[in-house]
């Protein structure tokens, strides 16, 4: 919300642009676009901008341009359709709800470009993606945002929420001459005990930290992928770092509507997670699964073995399971 | 934030009727409106529904309808005049920037009955009155809101935030028959640390606790009155329960426009501020000072004879206060 304000009182502007599917909490012009469904992109007349909940003020709609991840051709043309009431485009680097996918480089360098051409602002949300690295996600796939949005983590399991940005962007929110621009604050803001857990979180996020948990991801990544080949499954992983996805589909997905469950994929995915569950694990439906610095190998090792243990009951009940 | 949208769920309307000069936070809708100043009531046709900040989207300021506290004949007409886009009234029961001044019943119920004809929901922003008694302080002044949203105190200290309401209405986030009307989840949503200490909070505040902490209330608003007409000074007092505060105003205002501060006298409320934390006190410029349980009497007196001092400067240096 603060980021998207930000970007407004410096460019003057009241729009946003964000990625179709993808999660950005709980704001209306972040969570606009979310809930896009095939009967949405099939009907091309109708608005992508979809609300995210009824009764949404349909202005809210009007002021959101939702662009697809990794297609550089429709980035430019809906970006330069709304430009110039558009304050920023809102992007996570790899959107864990619209398919955790990894960005093109070319299409990174195509939102810079495009960006730059008009005066758009670039909000990278780190919320989740911050912990795919030592600089956090942008820094890792090299985007170049002005202004960053940060949370979970860096409470060190504390409520928080944070945004940080260049130097010129951020003085929105100075005083030093008067009344702000964007004015802050809130009755938990800088909370004590979340700061001090949050630094201490993060203190302990060294390097080799995210050396480790990269290499537990890898591990993950891989033995989930052998079990696929191996069963012969109709399965795909995507991810980096702490974070996978595991998507009931034989070709990997490469964007949102590829990674879009239809009726009997999604229940699928409910079973997945289920059988999980029963192993004692939690993994997000439709989401990210997410690595801690606590886990073992053998906690990765029990990952494996709990989608290996569910591929041999699928093998064993294909009608079920609709494949 | 979410009892709004939950008002929008519920009456599929967007826009939304709020006090004057009342704090509600930091979501657009719920901050439009707080800004008001002379230049702008003194020129009638000048929107009320002013922005917060810089670039906020203009289609917000059409969504919000600005009420006058304590002014049936102002909330009757305006009322009427945006009823069918109106999915609630946002009422602070006591606002505190907006003077913490004590509602007229006969303004609650006027409320009431124009809430019912239209079918406009009223949401209660207890964030900070719920202090005021066991109830909080719709039960305290006879309002009966359909939405209540808490925060502050339930959370012991801890980040949190909290709606309640009518069952027919929070049905808006059920999901037992699907996707609800208004899906509701963040990261530290039900954080445990915020659940246990703010229900140990909860528990601690009992009748007796809001009992004694009314009777400090009711003691430092007398001895503060007493200070006042002992010295002859153009101050006055307001606030209920734990809550007070103190206006550079010889007339008690009785709305936010006459609590409103000109220059000279937001000065000498910044010098009072100084003087009260040089004195060890922190006191709020501008919104209201809150007792804790923590406090005695003791605590309570040295508030009072704070406050008597700085009189007693001011009588000394009577010009540089600009009286
Ligand atoms: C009456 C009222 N409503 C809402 C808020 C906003 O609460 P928060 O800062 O927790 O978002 C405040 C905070 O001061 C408040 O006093
Ligand atoms: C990418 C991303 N952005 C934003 C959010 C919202 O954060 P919060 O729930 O703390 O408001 C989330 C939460 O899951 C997220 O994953």
């Amino acid at each position: 919300m603060f980021a998207i304000k930000a970007a407004r009182a410096f460019t003057c502007r009241p729009g946003i642009a964000r990625i179709e599917g993808a999660y950005h909490g709980a704001y209306d012009w972040a969570e606009t676009g979310q809930a896009v469904s095939p009967a949405m992109w099939n009907d091309p007349p109708q608005s992508l901008a979809v609300p995210a909940y009824r009764g949404m003020p349909p202005s809210v709609g009007e002021e959101v341009t939702v662009i697809r991840f990794n297609d550089i051709a429709d980035l430019e043309r809906r970006i330069a359709a709304a430009a110039p009431s558009l304050a920023c485009i809102l992007i996570d680097p790899m959107p864990s709800r619209a398919g955790l996918i990894a960005p093109e480089p070319s299409f990174f360098a195509a939102v810079e470009a495009i960006a730059k051409q008009y005066g758009i602002l670039i909000v990278a949300d780190e919320v989740l993606n911050l912990r795919q690295s030592y600089l956090g996600a942008s820094a890792r796939y090299g985007l170049h945002p002005d202004l960053i949005a940060a949370g979970k983590i860096i409470g060190g399991g504390f409520p928080v929420g944070a945004i940080g940005g260049r130097k010129e962007v951020m003085r929105v929110f100075a005083s030093d001459s008067g009344k702000p621009l964007l004015p802050q604050g809130g009755t938990f803001s800088a909370n004590p005990v979340s700061m001090v857990a949050g630094r201490v979180a993060m203190e302990a996020m060294t390097d080799g930290a995210f050396a480790s948990l990269e290499s537990l991801g890898d591990r993950i990544r891989a033995g989930l992928r052998r079990e696929i080949e191996r069963h012969g499954a109709a399965f795909s992983v995507t991810g980096a770092a702490s974070l996978f996805r595991i998507h009931p589909k034989g070709k990997q997905p490469t964007d949102f509507r590829e990674a879009y469950l239809a009726p009997g994929e999604a229940e699928l995915m409910g079973r997945l997670s289920r059988h999980f569950l029963n192993c004692g694990i939690l993994l997000p439906n439709g989401a990210a699964a997410c690595l801690s610095t606590a886990m073992t190998t053998a906690d990765g090792d029990a990952v494996i073995s709990a989608f290996a243990d569910f591929l041999s009951i699928l093998e064993a009940t294909p009608t079920e399971a609709g494949m």
